[in-house]
């Protein structure tokens, strides 16, 4: 039976509380968004002591359901004011779901200057002074705790950014077969909240835990059937072989970085802050170009070389889409993985053409605890506003490398968002939502995005209802046209889907083969009411969750005007295409009319 | 007949209008707040084209009426996001008066990287290149300008801080004896609004102009008398001599500054960043030690000494409440005037006891084009951050003078307003209401003037509905309880009346007097409505301003929720009398029920 652990830090305690039966159903983003809008005061400063960290891994996580390992991160966001999920692969949903904890409520903070570590078991948890683990970079840290504890454990915290509360931190988790912190629940600056508590990291041990047991066996091992053929056949998730016998799937072989040429292709890739829908060095900073530095790196130094086309993010991921980034000269491993919209907002955005650049980069965001698409629009603000020179990959490195002086104000910024750096800095082209910087799909040329980015409760995300799956790489073999201002039913139902999927566990890139193949949905679908024994309207069931987030915002004094995209992207025509954001208000506000 | 001048940016033209005749009773904050509310897309971006600046003196600017020569500055604000009227003395007002213009509309913004000036004289504009003018300091500019127009011009206009954008900056005027930028309209980040519109100064010269006569000459005149009157008998307004035959009244002789030791007895004097009410050296910043240093100086240099207990801070301004700090050392003019407020911000919230240090950063604040309150609050965040200690004034200037270089983010940061730089530095105990810094007045212990901080359209702002007149300083000799927590409708009473002064062209300062002496309020209305020809109500009039200007926020996202303040208020008691901010929402909410 699923516990839900309850941390009060004010005074160190904590408690179990056993699922309330009416709760069973909530999991992941369903769980996180129900406890804080039903706990946390929409008022509340974020980084103090009434905010609340709510932790959650997907329903289906720990199961044998294929890729189902993800882990939801829930509190009043600093950098949106509003509520804020971010989610990420890892270890921990899995070390969480076996040893049996629905969710972990962290409420309170405590006086002094101690930094503490959760450490978490079957039916134990330990609150510890882990001083020593606070003000270091994340590389030594996990490595740090992966060499004292042996079982693998679940890794999850804060860096240097979250733990000084500077609002582009995020939450990161270790990688699964190494102890990189590449596993980032990134946005929203929950890293801040983590650190407001005073918590540097979360260990989960599951040795002693087991495996969940689906309600209804049969039905949720007919879906996971179903859902594993429908994944293995897909041509972007799928493992076939080409001619050479190499694998064939698009994220297999790229990663998520394939898309860097296609929206390139499209031109609807941010570029140089926003000025531009094409990089003229995209294709070197792209999926294929890492594919290429793994090539030749094994070539040179064989096994010894460490980078590779795909691994999985977590345990028992079969579309396996995380890349890793040798170094050319050693073969070493540099970074992993280097995402999309990493390598966007550390590449295009900034007009660096370096691999190697980027690669740094995003280590060094890694390493100090942050956001990537947050820490690159924000590096973006102090190119606009005239402190560092677009294109200069070495001075954007410098710049960053000044965020582990606590007393540097350059480094402190750099780790404070786009708004903040914008504003500081005199930029009026401050590409953000609700507080939020927008990711690597320019919503000029591709409306759906636009109107996702405006409407969703997160800020500005793309994989709140991700509708360039239908606008750019297109659904059963039809593309929608990006251009159509008509997009709040194709938002809605994107939102609505993902809210559904960021509670499943699932990862959202299942959604190219949910739908595209209706085996698939149905196999989704199957796992989800087989595990729990009740059949849920996959919409209807999302709907609630994005419901909940909406009354949190309206009660934190959230309007339809916050569902708007910032003035420029209404006046200044995007390059090469020359158009602008035209969807109307009234389209906007159809989204969740009545919500 | 007044006019309206309208300036477009865009292509520098600018065309003259009539005031349409159901307007003829809107200036000063009534004119700016019907410009900005039905001309300003409340959903603009405050620092690109479609934000505009509306300029308007008071309807008794350039008579007879004592104390009326007041200005109003309005637009979209880049520190609260909504609607800002700010308002100083100087020649402006009067100067625009006799010319004959009742407001100015300054819109759109030029391309291209040249600054402009628009010199006025009576109906004539021309818009100036005036590249020479900006990025340097404002005693320079001002004295480069005062040099070159020997008719004693108005100059107001924004400094490097404006400038560069950033939302900590003012607009001066310069003052009325010398060239110095000692009149500011301060607050809401104004003087960034009139640098994205790339004007540094606009100058008027009023020698062609005449006195604007008012419709019902015995009514003004029977009211003015009654007015001067009843403000020179009154012992904060007055000019009555004691024994010794020097000036009696508070103000002249000890200016605004005179509240330090006030306040600090209350132990309403915040002091380290809101984290006490009374500092141990307030004395030492006060105005009696001012008044102290203008006696040491005048007795060491005699006539050369350039401090002064008090002079008008607009031509016929019986008041004159305006000091000058002299250097100790030479007797030459340090700074004037050294408010209150100021003193406040840059000493006793900073922790800095040092007279000379509080003087010098006001005169960076004055020459840097800088909000004094906003700065203050601004660098008290860097104390607070650990980035300087609390108490180091000579660190404080250090960094203050950062700013005047313009690749330095350290300087940007401390120009962009407490928010900003509380939220950059990891604070989480930011003084503010709608992006706006708290004034020199802790709300925990004074509860009506947090009520005005916390409902007032403008963000934190004591002078939006000065209720420390009733709750410190009492009205017909009777104080009403600070601590008493029913403080709406003494708040709306303030905030209306302030409103309608704040349209008259009068001085705020004429409240002491007006509320005291029923024949001094009685001129107060007699003097406007003998100009206009009408009877008005003053607080229906000042209502309808707040209507309006509360009509905008709405259409900018503002809700109830807006009108707080911050959490630490309402959980941080504050010593020495260890209370919080007890005022209910609902209590907060009746200010402005129905509006």
């Amino acid at each position: 039976m699923s516990k839900i652990l309850r941390v009060n830090m004010n005074d160190l305690s904590h408690k179990w509380e056993s699922v309330p039966s009416e709760h069973a159903h909530l999991a992941g983003r369903a769980f996180t968004t129900h406890y804080v809008n039903s706990e946390v005061d929409p008022m509340c400063h974020p980084l103090r002591a009434h905010n609340k960290v709510v932790i959650s891994p997907g329903l289906l996580a720990g199961t044998l359901a294929p890729s189902s390992g993800r882990l939801s991160v829930g509190a009043k966001s600093p950098l949106t004011g509003g509520i804020k999920e971010a989610n990420a692969g890892g270890l921990t949903a899995t070390r969480l779901a076996k040893i049996g904890l629905r969710g972990i409520v962290i409420e309170g903070a405590p006086s002094g200057d101690d930094w503490y570590s959760i450490l978490l078991g079957k039916d134990s948890c330990e609150i510890l002074k882990t001083n020593d683990y606070a003000g270091i970079g994340l590389y030594d840290l996990i490595g740090k705790i992966w060499k004292k504890y042996d079982s693998k454990p679940g890794i999850i915290g804060c860096g240097i950014a979250g733990q000084r509360l500077l609002r582009g931190a995020g939450i990161f988790g270790n990688n699964i077969e190494n102890s990189d912190p590449g596993r980032y629940a990134g946005r929203g600056g929950l890293g801040a909240v983590l650190g407001s508590k005073r918590i540097v990291t979360i260990i989960s041990d599951d040795s002693e835990g087991s495996r969940p047991e689906p309600k209804q066996k049969e039905k949720f091992e007919q879906g996971r059937k179903a859902l594993v053929e429908a994944l293995n056949k897909h041509p972007v998730t799928g493992k076939l072989n080409n001619d050479e016998g190499k694998p064939f799937g698009g994220l297999k072989n790229y990663g998520t970085n394939i898309l860097q040429n296609i929206l390139n292709e499209a031109g609807g890739l941010p570029t140089l802050g926003f000025s531009s829908g094409r990089f003229k060095d995209a294709a070197k900073i792209s999926g294929e170009a890492v594919h290429d530095l793994v090539d030749r790196t094994k070539k040179k130094f064989g096994d010894k070389s460490e980078g590779r086309y795909a691994h999985s993010c977590h345990p028992g991921c079969i579309m396996a889409c995380s890349n890793a980034v040798p170094y050319e000269e050693t073969g070493k491993l540099h970074v992993s993985p280097l995402e999309y919209e990493s390598a966007w907002a550390l590449g295009a955005n900034l007009g660096v053409g370096k691999l190697y650049d980027v690669a740094e980069l995003n280590r060094l965001c890694n390493d100090l605890g942050l956001d990537t698409i947050e820490a690159g629009n924000t590096i973006a603000m102090f190119m606009e506003g005239g402190i560092i020179p677009y294109g200069d990959g070495t001075a954007a490195i410098k710049l960053l490398k000044k965020a582990y002086d606590s007393k540097s104000v350059d480094g402190k910024l750099v780790c404070s968002g786009t708004k903040i750096a914008g504003e500081t800095l005199g930029v009026t082209r401050i590409p953000v939502v609700k507080g939020q910087a927008l990711p690597a799909y320019d919503p000029r040329p591709i409306r759906g995005i636009g109107v996702t980015y405006a409407t969703t409760t997160m800020g500005a995300d793309h994989t709140a209802g991700y509708t360039i799956a239908a606008e750019i790489l297109g659904i059963k073999g039809e593309v929608t046209d990006p251009r159509k201002m008509e997009k709040a039913d194709l938002s809605r139902a994107f939102q609505a889907t993902t809210a559904y999927i960021d509670s499943s566990g699932y990862c959202l890139f299942i959604a190219f083969c949910i739908l595209d193949d209706d085996s698939g949905f149905a196999g989704m679908k199957d796992t989800f009411d087989g595990f729990i024994g009740h059949e849920y309207d996959v919409t209807e069931y999302g709907l609630k969750v994005l419901k909940n987030e909406r009354e949190f915002n309206r009660n934190a004094g959230f309007t339809k005007e916050d569902d708007r995209l910032p003035e420029f992207f209404h006046t200044e025509p995007l390059p090469p295409h020359n158009v602008t954001f035209d969807v109307s208000d009234e389209e906007l506000d159809k989204v969740f009319e009545g919500m």
